[in-house]
């Protein structure tokens, strides 16, 4: 039993699904739940995703924080004073800079035992009521591993995302929030801003009674969860802020082609792109 | 027998799913399929899309133009001469401003007998391979019809539709053109934008390599067919212009609510976004 005993702070769609995940391959036998939603950790001991409900890790071997990344200061200023020595502390946070700095300022000392991690498989389901054993099995593990962290303790971390299915890379935490405002955070701001600009028209019942199946996709990733994208968005304003203004000045290079009905280049940059995705879909950057 | 003799222009996913429809609806007993692309035309009888390959459509009671919209003036004058007076002919293009103008060129005195239609039923494939006789269950379909067109025709386009299993509405081709700028036209250009952007970095191959669930969804009509875009962009640029500038602002007003961190306004906008967007997937302006 490679974690006898873990504790998730915060078993919403990714801290839950971890929890199941690890049982399932029979990589830990006790799971201590802690969060804020009474409701929410009740649902999740009736799932069987915790074995109990409480406030103190300080047994746990392993403890995962699964909160919005906003709550990870209060959250490691608790878990700090009574961390044993040899427990791992590690998380689910989209951003890495922000939760590198929350860490070191609340785990002081013993920062070495947090090692930074980012699972990528979010959905715009939330909850305990969504969590999977199989939600990571195939999906990408980013650990962003401190100069301080042990190498045991790293590849524990790595065989835990192992365990669950997933397949396990490395970045720096600058440049995993470089990447991921990319790919992640600018898409979801901007299908939150489409939907929202829809929404705002006088004859948006009319819009959306015409929108069909691109505009769902498109837009998928506005369910997410506010508050979890509130945090992404202000933690990472740096990243994200430089990747909104190239893909602003992306639109305005387009506009041009655009407005002088410039086929050709339209065609082009259609068929390129597609191109990309189409190479991306058979797997050429697995 | 509603139609006894059917024609199909451009055998593509729209055209050949309109043929399969009506045949499996007994709407109509034999489809003249009429195009470019002779593999593709040859597929499509393999598949028993359509029982004849011809370029001329003058036996025909329906005739449905289902290219891309650049190629209707050419097409449509190509039936003009020969179309007997009987004969309805209807389209599947996009945009209908450009498309009303190509047929009022095209037919002249004949134009009475053209009923502009839009099924709203699109999807990244294309070709006579991925036509389904199901595609429009359900779907949408937007008739804009001509000052000059009978009651009669109109009705038996929406039937025609109906029998594909679609719902039938009605807007002017100005309205039709603006709602789908809107909800359609924009979104896709946004998607193409953003493949195209990620695809020309250094770190591309990163990039993608990190690109999950969210990102797919988001650009999965930048795998539209470019051809059909590059028209439809051209056809209703002005209305495009208008939505791409109404996005670039949206975007510009939300900037300073990242750059300065307010967490209260993005989660205001996030949940507001994502509250219109359940409303909308739970049927709320079907």
């Amino acid at each position: 039993m490679r974690f006898p005993k873990v504790a998730v702070v915060g078993v919403g769609l990714i801290g839950g699904s971890f929890a199941l995940a690890l049982k399932a391959a029979g990589a830990c036998s006790h799971v201590l739940g802690i969060g804020r939603g009474a409701a929410n950790l009740e649902l999740a001991r009736a799932r069987g995703i915790v074995d109990a409900i409480g406030t103190d890790a300080a047994d746990a071997d392993l403890i995962l924080v699964a909160t919005p990344v906003a709550q990870y200061a209060r959250v490691l200023a608790a878990i700090a004073p009574r961390l044993k020595p040899s427990a791992i502390v590690t998380d689910a946070g989209s951003t890495k800079r922000d939760v590198v700095a929350a860490a070191r300022a609340a785990l002081g000392a013993k920062i070495a035992q947090f090692v930074p991690a980012h699972p990528i498989a979010g959905a715009e389901k939330s909850g305990a009521a969504a969590a999977d054993a199989a939600l990571f099995r195939g999906k990408r593990v980013v650990l962003a591993p401190l100069a301080e962290n042990s190498a045991a303790d790293v590849q524990a971390v790595e065989e835990a995302w192992r365990a669950c299915g997933a397949r396990v890379g490395r970045m720096s935490p600058e440049e995993h929030d470089a990447v991921f405002a990319a790919v992640s955070h600018l898409p979801h701001l901007l299908a939150y801003a489409l939907v929202h600009e829809v929404a705002a028209r006088g004859n948006s019942a009319q819009l959306f009674g015409y929108a069909a199946g691109g505009f769902r996709d498109f837009t998928r990733i506005a369910s997410s969860h506010p508050e979890m994208w509130r945090d992404i968005c202000t933690a990472n304003r740096d990243r994200l802020l430089v990747e909104l203004d190239r893909y602003v000045a992306k639109l305005r290079a387009l506009r041009p082609l655009v407005e002088s009905g410039d086929g050709a280049a339209l065609e082009r940059l259609f068929a390129e792109a597609r191109a990309a995705r189409e190479r991306w879909l058979s797997g050429e950057y697995e």
